[in-house]
């Protein structure tokens, strides 16, 4: 799957979020980093050959007064005009998923009825999801990140894992493919990874054994 | 009261609906209308002291993919900073209004659930809302105009004198407010004006006074 990480904002090279970002993108092959303000004055041509080389759209960016920077409606406004987002058949994106990743400098918790910011992220992020509705494009569940640089080394690890599977999974939220993902890393290290690997596949046959065991049986009650 | 008509569209003068908006500002002296397309870039101390100077803020724009054009977004990012916005003492926009005054190229009655467009304004108008409750300022209602090149002469009397109202009634909504005004355009129209404009006033009190008429007795009832 080839994912075209779409990122919008003004001062990147003084964001620790997004650095960290790019280095963990670096190392996936399909993924292709752009950043937009560095792209401008835009060549809609040129955008929109990445724009359907693309299988994923990542629009990544940080949350400035509750919704993206500039630039990205800029692209928007500029490079997804009419005719690079539908032909005579319809929609030219029909297929394609859509990814939101969002940095926040704020606790995410804030966003919600009584929280500090009073509203949720799932309202603010309304426009992309009409959108995707409106081209044709699988709208994924954003990747929410809230406050970087507070966060300690393990949750910076585990960022970087979900950052990964979120560039490279059809299905991100998917605890199959989640597993499938870590399998194939491990396989990637080596022999001796590989010994751990071949346990955790076996055990994962297992697991998809236990789940369709369970499935039938709940398939026998509803009888 | 001073209102500062923020307009956020990248071809201004190729839009009908703009035009007219902009002659139908014109002839009120306290409100600035201010292109910020053609204001680029942006004197972030030349824009604050404009925001400073208003009491009613109006965003005006036309709805593309869901949002407004890049301009307002790159005027929010870079005027609307943390030292324009609060000081120490609070918000520095505490108090002011936001109105948004938006025009759709598709019939305003999709934008709702099971609707062409599936997401109601309020949804997408979100992070408006949001904003304006960070920064203490009270918002208006939007005006809405959909699909202006089709609307027959008499929509478009109609909106002009909407528009007057949202951008000098401190209540646009309210019909008392909306009555005053009309008896202060009749009061300048010259003497026989003057004249439907006094029956008019004498029609408003006696309303006044038969709503709360209606008032007491109702509040009867409920003892």
């Amino acid at each position: 799957m080839k994912t075209l990480i779409v990122v919008s904002h003004p001062t990147l090279d003084q964001s620790q979020t997004q650095q960290f970002l790019k280095a963990s993108a670096a190392t996936i092959a399909d993924a292709t980093w752009h950043h937009l303000d560095a792209s401008l004055p835009f060549d809609p041509a040129q955008e929109q050959a990445l724009l359907r080389a693309a299988d994923r759209i990542i629009f990544q960016f940080p949350l400035y007064w509750y919704a993206a920077p500039a630039s990205l409606y800029q692209w928007l406004d500029e490079v997804w005009v009419r005719s690079a987002v539908y032909d005579a058949h319809g929609g030219l994106l029909t297929g394609k998923s859509l990814g939101l990743v969002v940095n926040l400098g704020q606790p995410a918790r804030g966003y919600q009825l009584g929280g500090a910011e009073g509203v949720s992220l799932s309202e603010l992020f309304s426009p992309f999801a009409a959108l995707a509705r409106k081209t044709g494009l699988r709208m994924l569940a954003p990747l929410v990140i809230d406050q970087f640089s507070y966060q300690d080394e393990a949750a910076h690890q585990k960022l970087l894992v979900a950052y990964q599977q979120y560039l490279t999974l059809a299905h991100p939220d998917k605890l199959s493919e989640q597993a499938d993902w870590w399998l194939d890393q491990l396989a990637d290290l080596g022999d001796q990874a590989a010994l751990v690997g071949q346990t955790l596949a076996t055990r994962q046959e297992t697991l998809v054994h236990l789940q369709e065991t369970i499935n039938e049986l709940k398939e026998g009650e509803e009888d």
